[in-house]
C-alpha cells in the first residue's frame, strides 16, 4: 500500500513543552506527536513542521506533515491522532496533501504576534503575555521604529546564534510589522517571508525599548544597518510569542 | 497597634486550584493566600472572599478582605503578598478599607461570564472555554430563553445542593443575562444580585440546550416556574466560567 502525505494543523500552549524539535528525553511537541503516531502505526513516523519554535513559544496555528499508509478517510486519522495528545496540544485539522507539499519548504511566509501587557496580566493571560509592570509604551514611536524594518533586509542584527553551526540566509522580507494597543494590551504583529533564529523576540525586545524611551526610533535603523548583534537590547521572553499562521502559495487552479 | 482592614483584588486560573474555600490538605486559593499571610505576619490571618468559587472556575476579579497590623503603606503589603503566590494566582490591588467593609456582605452584585467555543478551542483558550465540538448554537433562541430568567425570581430550579445543609435564599435578581457570538466564541454574560450554588453553570447548561434545539425557549420559563431541580439539563463544565466583577455600593460622598 502506497504512502500518503498528510498536512496537519495544530495549536499549542508552549508553557508545558520543551519547544518543537525532538530531543533526547522527550518533552517536545514533535515527540508528543511522533509518540502518538507510533501508537497508531506501530512504527516510527517522522513529522516535519513549518519550522521549530522555542521552549515556551505558543502556536495558534502550526503546520506539519508526515507520510503514512492509511486506507481510511483523513478525518478518521485525525480523530485517532488527536485523542491521545497531551494537554496543551490541540490538533485542529488533518488533510491529504500532494507528495510535492512540504510543511517547511513549501511555506512562503509566516505571521507571528508578540503580546505585551502593561501592568500585571490577569491570571488567565499571564502565560501568554509579557507583563511589563508599570511601564507605559509609546505606540507611535514603536511604529516609527517598526517602519525601518519593513521590506527586504539583512537581519543579522536581529538574530541569535542557534548553535550547531548551520547558517541561515540572513536576508528576509517583512511585509508587515505593526504595533497596536487595546487597553493595556500591546500587540506586535509581523508577516514575513521567513525569520532568523529569535528574530521576532529580538525585534519585540528592541521595539519595547523604543516604547519605553530607552532607544530612539532612528537607532533601530542604525542597528539594522550595522548587520551585527548589538547588546543594546534583549530578546523579549518566549511566553509572549505566538506563531499565528503559515502561508503557502495558493496553487493556481489551471496548473497541475 | 490597631488592626487595619485591607480590601484586595485578585485574578486566578482555576485549573490549578481546588476551588476558593480552604480545605484539609490545602490546594485552594484561600489556602494559598493565607499561607502567604502567615509567612508575612507569623500568624494565621483569615481572609474573606466575596463568595467561594468551585474547583476549575476562574476569576478575572475576585475581591477578599482581611485584618492585620501593618504600619507601612498598603502598596508595600501588596508587594510582600504578591511575590510569593503560586502560579495562576495574581494579586492586582490592595487598598485600605473601612472596618465596616465586608467582601461578602457588602457586595450588592456580581458579574459572571460563561465561555463556549464551537469546535475545539485552540490550545491557549482550551482551559477557559467549554469546547462543544461540531454544534452550532442558535444565539437568538438562547437570548429568547435568557429573557425569561431576567428580573427577580425564585431560582431553585437552577440551583444544586451544596451539602452541609446551609440554606441560601433562592430569590435572586438578574439584571442582565445576554448571549453574544464573536466568530466561534459564544459568551453568556450575567449580572445579578447574587447566585445560588452552581446557578450560573446550570443556566449556561440550559441555554446551551436551547442553542442546540434540545430545549425550547419556553421550557426555560416552565423550568423556572417549577421551582424544582429538573434533570432535563446539566450544569456546564467549570472551566468555561469566570467571576468577572464584584459590585459594591458606591459610598455617597456626603454620608457620615
Amino acid at each position: 500500500m502506497p504512502e500518503q502525505r498528510f498536512k496537519c494543523f495544530c495549536s499549542y500552549d508552549g508553557t508545558a513543552f520543551k519547544g518543537w524539535q525532538s530531543q533526547l528525553g522527550g518533552g517536545t511537541l514533535q515527540d508528543a506527536i511522533e509518540d502518538r503516531l507510533f501508537k497508531i502505526f506501530g512504527k516510527k513516523i517522522r513529522v516535519h513542521a513549518s519550522g521549530r519554535t522555542d521552549a515556551g513559544v505558543h502556536a495558534l496555528e502550526q503546520v506539519f506533515h508526515f507520510d503514512a499508509e492509511w486506507r481510511h478517510p483523513a478525518r478518521s486519522l485525525m480523530l485517532a491522532l488527536k485523542s491521545g495528545l497531551p494537554e496543551g496540544l490541540v490538533l485542529s485539522r488533518v488533510v491529504k496533501a500532494d507528495g510535492g507539499f512540504h510543511a517547511r519548504y513549501s511555506a512562503v511566509g509566516k505571521r507571528y504576534a508578540y503580546n505585551i501587557f502593561e501592568g500585571d496580566a490577569p491570571a488567565h493571560l499571564a502565560r501568554y503575555f509579557w507583563s511589563v509592570g508599570d511601564r507605559r509604551l509609546d505606540i507611535e514611536k514603536m511604529n516609527e521604529a517598526a517602519s525601518k524594518l519593513l521590506g527586504e533586509h539583512d537581519f543579522t542584527a536581529f538574530s541569535a546564534n542557534r548553535g550547531g553551526g548551520s547558517k541561515d540566509n540572513p536576508v528576509k522580507t517583512l511585509y508587515k510589522l505593526s504595533v497596536r494597543r487595546r487597553g493595556k494590551k500591546v500587540r506586535i504583529e509581523t508577516e514575513g517571508s521567513g525569520y532568523m533564529y529569535k528574530m521576532v523576540r529580538l525585534i519585540a525586545g528592541a521595539l519595547f525599548d523604543v516604547g519605553t524611551g530607552r532607544l530612539a526610533p532612528e537607532e533601530i535603523g542604525e542597528i539594522l544597518e550595522s548587520k551585527s548583534r548589538s547588546n543594546k537590547f534583549q530578546a523579549a521572553p518566549a511566553k509572549g510569542l505566538f506563531l499565528e499562521r503559515v502561508f503557502y502559495k495558493r496553487p493556481s487552479p489551471r496548473s497541475k
